[in-house]
């Protein structure tokens, strides 16, 4: 639906017709008048997407002649007293700290179902949450917690695809489903998240920044900090101290362009340690019923972030790299060497080796990017949702590891012959590349181990519910490939 | 679902067991026998759907024994006469412009549900539209609007994610209630969209050309225009009229190069403005409660789209300038100055200011497309769906303004001291970046100012109800920070 | 729903309140006792969903203590056969081998709605599936196949947008009834797919990897290999053999550089020879009923494929481009050029003819790259759902037509003049972009044959219905501009 087709006008409501058996009869439609409390974009929102799916919208406001022009012709606005009194089902939209306000509405509002579609200020760890606040203040009501994750945006066109889903949780099973009926009937998917304490989750939702991200930033940042100052001290400021000689010019370029590729390639093999991990301790343990270490557990959910990150880096580390020859100090570099070479007459220049170790590891690095977009396009959640699990495996676990070969490999062409000249290591500081090489080629090496037969035959078994202890074959579920450990599993 | 997988061969229909009294019993879904009128794509389409979701299902066609073979085997195809008289609810999927036809129906028809699932030919903007006019031709049956936004694709492959939404209105209620029902069953979401003099607008639906596009587009293309033209006189046309400098060579690559960078700017910049004219609005009336002028309402919906065509124009810029090195004007140019550098005998040509500008405008440029990128990839609806406000707030408007100032500080690092040399005002018309720069250092200022603690302390006042021509502060409802004006909130 | 909040503690199941006749009432969710048979991660999964739901869950293990630490309170863990006796409706979450373990709770199941979710090992193609090997096992017992298509992962976080579907079959209506209420309650959109007999596409669902895209891909790898060993043939391996040349530092990046656009160039074209062929077959025939061969039917199907593996082909063609200059190859080469102009005495040593043709077609080629990128966004899932088929039709049609003329005109633009310059002719095999231009040009052709207005009416008349033998317009559904086939019909 077009973006600017907010909610089209609707003439007038459908009447109610004679009552069918059909879920939702036109009569109970007819006959359900919903009331709204408050008079805010989200109210205002709330209203039109009511009305246009059929239903009777009455709309209580402190000032109902100013906010009448608001509101759709279809709802009535009138006092908050009056709708209180009309409605059966009333959302509750005001700042929670003016809940207290409604208290005279108490009386009219017995026995009647209310949505508290408030959010918080901030994460709510203790104490009770806003829905159980409405609760208190109104005990003869029947206290719906809703809609608070649903933007006023969203009422206004639509949910885009169908498909946002309105988390919901009361006490009274009874409102509930009225809730959910009428969620429903808005075009969005009801969650029932049980009873009314789960509030505090609900309130919550809202308030989250990206929770699933913090730990893979943190790393991708110190990770980031460590090879720059590394490379920093090694390239530039060593040879200040020792030789005054500037290199200053580099930092913003050329040093970055070091560091990315390692923050890259170690966050890209840390993607892959989890799994490695949780195989190895199954197979020492002999058994895959003991639960993994909450670590283990938070660093196997947060593999896509790691991954993501280190997508990031390499792209970067690709815009970068294709950057270096448009600077002014590779053209003054190549002009100095112009000028060098026929000064000393020297006709042909071509190196060889230099040569092919540049196109190795630059056609590699390529593949190896080539491999990570794969990887990238298959997290997003559209793409995600498309393919099966079997397909996704290969993707991110098959695919996966080739576009780790690969970027070890780049990394190996890149370093050639360096590690075994003595001059690389610049005041007893081992080139760069080498220090990345170690985790990936650790990684490489772990999964190398668990294709031996007889580790993939054991391993297959534990996964399979065989456990050292018992030598006893239990009856299993079926779900080594249709679980989120999957990954686990394939390694 | 693999997509050559359309829909499995259905052996036989699920034959009607006793009744339940939970939604859509077996009875119901067996009794009900839906007709098709019509034997295109489409009906064939919908056939295989309706008999897949269990229903009966008999096809009316002017040539039985020759359409018999492109339907499934448990669909009835048979005249349309007695198609009519078989089905309780009957899809006209035939042409409007054979709507009367079917007339000789009519009687057949009588009391029973027929949905029109016709497209118009051009946008409908008074006049009655097909449904409508079915209506009029067939005043004893309940006419529904309803699938014509679905494809005999869609049909066929079953809705991509479950999520396809299908627009019904209809002026009798049982008769909407009666297809919606339908509808879910074979996997859509219905939207009721009320009356049927909603028709209108439900067919115009599938005719819209990206209009929430037009404007942005008109946009680009207009500044695209004028920043070439300017650059072109300034660069190419000027110096060619008064130097006979043939400079032509520069007009596919180069001045595209210097244009595309403004025209993202200045987009970028215009995303911003909408949401500072708002609040700028609000402080100045005292109040939240008068409603937006249009134009700025128009403009606040389409800051996606702004937003988008400034990144494509920033990413196409990146392209243009990584081609910079390639060009064979650019290896003549380098040869030509290695030449003279042999001539004159200068050993090192290095000018470290040259260096230094370009390395930092460089780097900064990167890291203002990184950020914009997150920002690109964030718009796309599934990723869109999966973050919350809190954090699409911060993507879009946070990281949106640090996009912003990064983009302005690399046209400010690329302009270096040019704004100060008066041989850089070629013809009095000073160079591109400055007129580039005015509008994202105002946007900027703009938002600096609302920082200000009485600022910012006024606009959260006047966001909480506060009204300078009252002085009293109203009971409001929780909105502000879950409705689609968050941005402009937070500016 | 941040992704570590996997579900959030429930309290206590809401208890069951008075019967009401809206959909799924308290009391039938709250009497419902769904029993789980099975003890891995997805009845881990499956039991906490079911418990979140709202329903009574008692979960049957050979080993109740060892796993009642495994699953959530709410749920009781207890013996196979207590399980079995209590629950209404059980799932079968075991492996299929060891179904037959579970005969001797045959009498407690009986009459019981049994719900299968294993998964086979390799795709079925004829023999019995699991679920009708299950329902051989327990012939008193009504079998469902579902869920088979869910992840672990799936149910622990909830469908992600709320949009994943879930295929059902069962010979019983009134069991499948009864799982498609519990799966809509889970949030999941349940798709209804007939008999049991459908259980063997249910199960084969999960085991196809990426089933469309076999012969897209293996196009491409043919066509890499036939254009790399006809580049390396040309420009290595002949001028190796005769003259002594040594020229494999090209292998890695400059062969695969001239490769990597031809199988792009060639792939696009291929996008669209299906949707002429139809069109041409369409005008011959003089009809529209007649079926397309089945293997034009599988090629228009493929069209996106197709279209995704030569933006990937372009995409790399661009990356590698980019690199050339930074090459030691390319700068040595330069270096030497420097040299010889010097010794040359050169001045200057620009050529008109050759700059032009680099800006020409560099530009050229970066417009088709950024036209090929909107094409390959709108392939997206999620934006495919968000726009209508006329602005689908107008991206994947016209813009795709402006993409392939582009590229077409980027190669004419790289060939120049070197068509007609005997000396190209290395060993009498022509450049090859030659070989390349071939499909494209005949493409183009071919759709602006389809202009020339009496073919284009006569082609609208066919769609319209028109046929050849019979001359009579016939009474055609609605169809023409929203199926699947209307790219063929636009071509």
């Amino acid at each position: 639906m077009p973006d600017e087709m907010s909610w089209p006008l609707i003439r007038s409501r459908g009447e109610g017709g004679a009552s069918t058996h059909l879920e939702a009869s036109a009569s109970e439609t007819g006959a359900l008048v919903i009331g709204i409390l408050g008079t805010g974009d989200f109210s205002r929102s709330l209203a039109r997407r009511l009305v246009a799916s059929g239903y009777q919208v009455v709309v209580g406001s402190r000032n109902p002649h100013r906010s009448v022009a608001l509101f759709p012709e279809e709802a009535e606005v009138t006092s908050q007293m009056e709708a209180a009194s009309q409605a059966d089902l009333v959302f509750v939209a005001v700042f929670p700290e003016h809940h207290s306000t409604l208290l005279e509405l108490k009386p009219s509002l017995a026995g009647k179902t209310l949505v508290d579609v408030s959010n918080g200020l901030r994460i709510n760890k203790e104490g009770p949450s806003n829905a159980e606040q409405l609760a208190d203040l109104f005990p003869e009501s029947f206290i719906v917690k809703g809609f608070n994750t649903i933007s006023a945006w969203t009422l206004q066109v639509g949910p885009r695809d169908g498909s946002k889903q309105v988390y919901l949780c009361s006490d009274n099973q009874k409102a509930k489903s009225l809730v959910m009926q009428v969620c429903r009937r808005m075009g969005f998917i009801p969650v029932d998240m049980g009873q009314l304490s789960s509030s505090v989750e609900i309130e919550n939702l809202t308030l989250h920044l990206f929770p699933s991200w913090h730990i893979p930033i943190l790393c991708t940042v110190s990770l980031f900090f460590f090879f720059y100052l590394y490379n920093f001290t090694r390239d530039i400021l060593l040879p200040y101290i020792t030789a005054k000689k500037s290199a200053f010019y580099k930092m913003p370029i050329k040093t970055v362009n070091v560091t990315l590729p390692s923050v890259a390639l170690v966050m890209l093999a840390l993607v892959y340690v989890p799994g490695l991990c949780a195989a190895f301790l199954q197979l020492w343990r002999g058994t895959k019923y003991k639960r993994f270490p909450s670590w283990l557990d938070g660093w196997l959910t947060r593999r896509k972030q790691f991954g993501l990150c280190s997508f990031l880096c390499a792209v970067l580390h690709a815009v970068y790299s294709l950057c270096l020859p448009m600077r002014k100090s590779a053209r003054f570099t190549l002009l100095n060497k112009a000028f060098k070479q026929v000064k000393d007459g020297v006709q042909d220049s071509w190196v060889d080796e230099d040569v092919w170790r540049m196109e190795l590891y630059l056609s590699v690095g390529i593949m190896a990017l080539g491999l990570l977009s794969l990887l990238a396009v298959t997290s997003l959640p559209s793409v995600a949702n498309s393919v099966n699990w079997r397909e996704f495996s290969f993707i991110q676990s098959t695919l996966g590891y080739c576009a780790l070969s690969m970027a070890t490999l780049h990394t190996v062409f890149f370093g050639w012959d360096r590690a075994f000249d003595p001059a690389q290591y610049h005041f007893y500081l081992p080139p760069t590349f080498l220090l990345v090489l170690i985790l990936p080629l650790l990684v490489l090496l772990g999964r190398l181990a668990l294709f031996v037969p007889c580790v993939a035959q054991r391993l297959r078994q534990i996964r399979r519910g065989w456990e050292e202890s018992r030598h006893i074959r239990f009856t299993l579920p079926d779900d080594d490939r249709r679980n989120g450990l999957e990954d686990v599993s394939n390694v």
